[in-house]
């Protein structure tokens, strides 16, 4: 079965908004066994938006709109729908009311603008909305059904798991999609894809898509079927065969970020990291902060940018600055001994390195990055060089980083 | 002039990737007097392009294709359009040479797939690619321009840049689109619609885009007309006028970010900056840190998390945290005061909140931020009560401290 996605909204043709609420509906329509085959942004004039709507009921089984439900004169989908299928359209008093109650719940009168949004179309089942004002409607017209939702993400998914979900199940496709995750991290996208394309050929029906960033690569295999149990069986299989060869730079095959899998191994452990870092400018920290619960591992940082913070705040001897140079492999590892001796913590690490797009010498060129790590029986460091901009060399930097942390504990030397 | 956008290939019809090139090429063709009326993505099956490529070319003056171009059996875009458009593929021997010899360079000899990318339509105008292998075609047809682009984003920008924008310029479009860009903080996304929304009646032919985001709000008037000079001299005028009504909120009219203003500032007042932070976990250092040059303003900071690395760290009175609890203004001046005098640097920040998920109470709930400035003179606090998830509180936090330092030096109390 065939789905399309329409988003329509004139700010969606500007070169500021790209029409992110279709990530969400191609996953959730797979889900169901909806394929997407089309998506398309159209502006808000009906012209615009008959024509497509028109070419997508044509062609699609389901059509999933996105916006113009809104209480202006800009918000035209309701009406387009309505004369294109040649129905009539009403006022609702259910929804007016509901509108209504939710203003006065906000302590305002309704603006006489958002009765618009109680017009519904003949036919059309209503689908509440829990986040908003406007609700959406699903309608069954010429063998095809059109499903109009809110552009408000938080309205849109709202409504979708509420009241799109168990009417899509009732549909009864019998072929779904499956899939799985794999992440993988150290390793370049063209080395993952030489380890586990031999696998293709075993596997013809699973497409794999793989994207690359510098979080991380990502491996997402896709399989339709009619037989779940099959479908899992055969992924399941894959998926072992793709971490066999990808060894220890798979990271995990549970959708985990890289940020969640260092979290669980220090909370496993009871281990607790702090980090001294110079061109990552406090990304690491912060990566190591994004998830609730850090505080039970992570003990802090320092940003030491200037040479005599390294030394005031950390203890790295000026006298190691000036025979190795701030962007060393030795001031790695005195960053890292010394924010693990400062803190208290189990792990230190340092990071030093040259992020450009100046400061990088022959010897010493932008993207050259030492990282230390250290535990009660000293400190170990690694170079890298990586490339990209500024932006894209702090990021791999802490990649590597949180890497060496992850390494540490499920790979030891 | 109407120009539409079509995307190709089926990774862009999963739930991980966007069509972001035509972002860029929205703002390109806008530049030319283009407007985008319709944006699609469509997979690489014959079928489904023919369908859109011809209707997007009984709708619009120019279409612009980006995708299709690879070596792969799956890239048809070619064969495409030369059999909608009845014409012949010949291979062209001076592509076929630059293939070659962009494999030579690269020590390496051309896989003989890669032959096809050679292949030119009829009565095409080859553009040559800088940075790959797969030349972009411009095609004339039916009164209408038709514009194969790779889909790779920076073999799709190299072409257009060398080899459409000139081509467009001829065209000779006398409407052109004009734009402007405020960036502005510290203020609800409705509060800078009810302080700019009664200029708009005075410029009808004016469409103002508003985007909001935790790093701040964007204004973007544009206006299509056919008289420069006027167009600028009313753009002008309406920013000076909203400029007048967003006050100190406005952080500029010159596309900066509000890192790139806080940079500049500091550098013109020779002044530095160190931050302690809390909640924020680095963020804060790591915007500051995130342009080039940032050593020359910024000295380090402290990611102090735990109570002890405060005290340790940062020299806040560890009495004082027992006494006010570690949110609280005391210590948010502590922190700024206490990392100024241990960094020298002649501006301390200080942050600490709660980001959530849990640690909130009634009185200190999630979202609750102190941010500390400490100068020459002393300290002195701010607070906040932040919305939405842990990511969001973050952010918000990062960007109101920033746009404390923006306004110290340019708002002085």
């Amino acid at each position: 079965m065939r789905a399309e996605i329409i988003a329509i909204g004139s700010e969606l043709l500007t070169p500021f908004r790209l029409d992110t609420n279709s990530l969400f509906l191609t996953s959730e329509l797979n889900k169901f066994g909806l394929r997407v085959t089309h998506k398309s942004v159209v502006g808000d004039t009906p012209e615009e938006m008959r024509s497509s709507f028109g070419q997508a009921l044509e062609r699609a089984d389901v059509v999933v709109t996105s916006g113009g439900l809104g209480p202006t004169d800009d918000d035209r989908t309701r009406e387009t729908v309505a004369q294109m299928l040649g129905r009539k359209l009403y006022r609702d008093e259910g929804v007016f009311q509901k509108i209504q109650e939710r203003f006065r719940r906000f302590g305002r009168a309704m603006p006489e603008i958002n009765a618009r949004q109680a017009m519904v179309i003949e036919g059309a089942t209503i689908l509440p909305n829990p986040k908003g004002t406007a609700p959406g409607l699903w309608i069954e017209a010429r063998g095809h059904v059109l499903i109009l939702l809110p552009g408000v993400p938080q309205e849109l998914r709202g409504i979708f798991e509420n009241e799109v979900q168990p009417r899509l199940a009732r549909l009864g496709i019998k072929q779904r999609l499956y899939t799985r995750e794999l992440r993988i991290t150290g390793i370049f996208e063209s080395d993952v894809e030489e380890r586990v394309s031999p696998l293709y050929p075993q596997y013809p029906d699973v497409e794999v898509t793989i994207l690359a960033a510098p979080t991380g690569i990502q491996l997402h295999p896709r399989l339709w079927s009619e037989d779940a149990a099959k479908a899992e069986a055969q992924l399941d299989e894959l998926v072992k065969r793709m971490s066999l060869v990808l060894g220890e730079y798979l990271v995990s095959t549970r959708s985990e970020s890289l940020e969640e899998v260092v979290a669980r191994v220090l909370t496993e452990r009871r281990a607790t990291i702090a980090v001294a870092e110079s061109c990552t400018g406090g990304l690491l920290a912060e990566r190591l902060t994004s998830l609730p619960g850090s505080s039970a591992y992570f003990v802090g940082g320092v940003v030491c940018y200037s040479n005599e913070l390294k030394t005031s705040l950390v203890g790295v001897p000026a006298e190691l600055i000036e025979a190795k140079g701030a962007v060393s492999p030795e001031v790695a590892l005195a960053l890292a001994e010394g924010i693990r001796r400062r803190t208290g913590a189990s792990l230190g690490v340092g990071v030093t390195g040259i992020a450009g797009p100046t400061g990088g010498t022959p010897e010493k060129p932008v993207g050259l990055v030492h990282i230390g790590i250290a535990d009660e029986r000293g400190p170990r460091a690694s170079e890298f060089r990586l490339p990209g901009d500024r932006e894209r060399i702090r990021q791999f930097s802490t990649q590597r980083a949180l890497d060496m942390v992850r390494r540490y504990f499920l790979f030891p030397a």
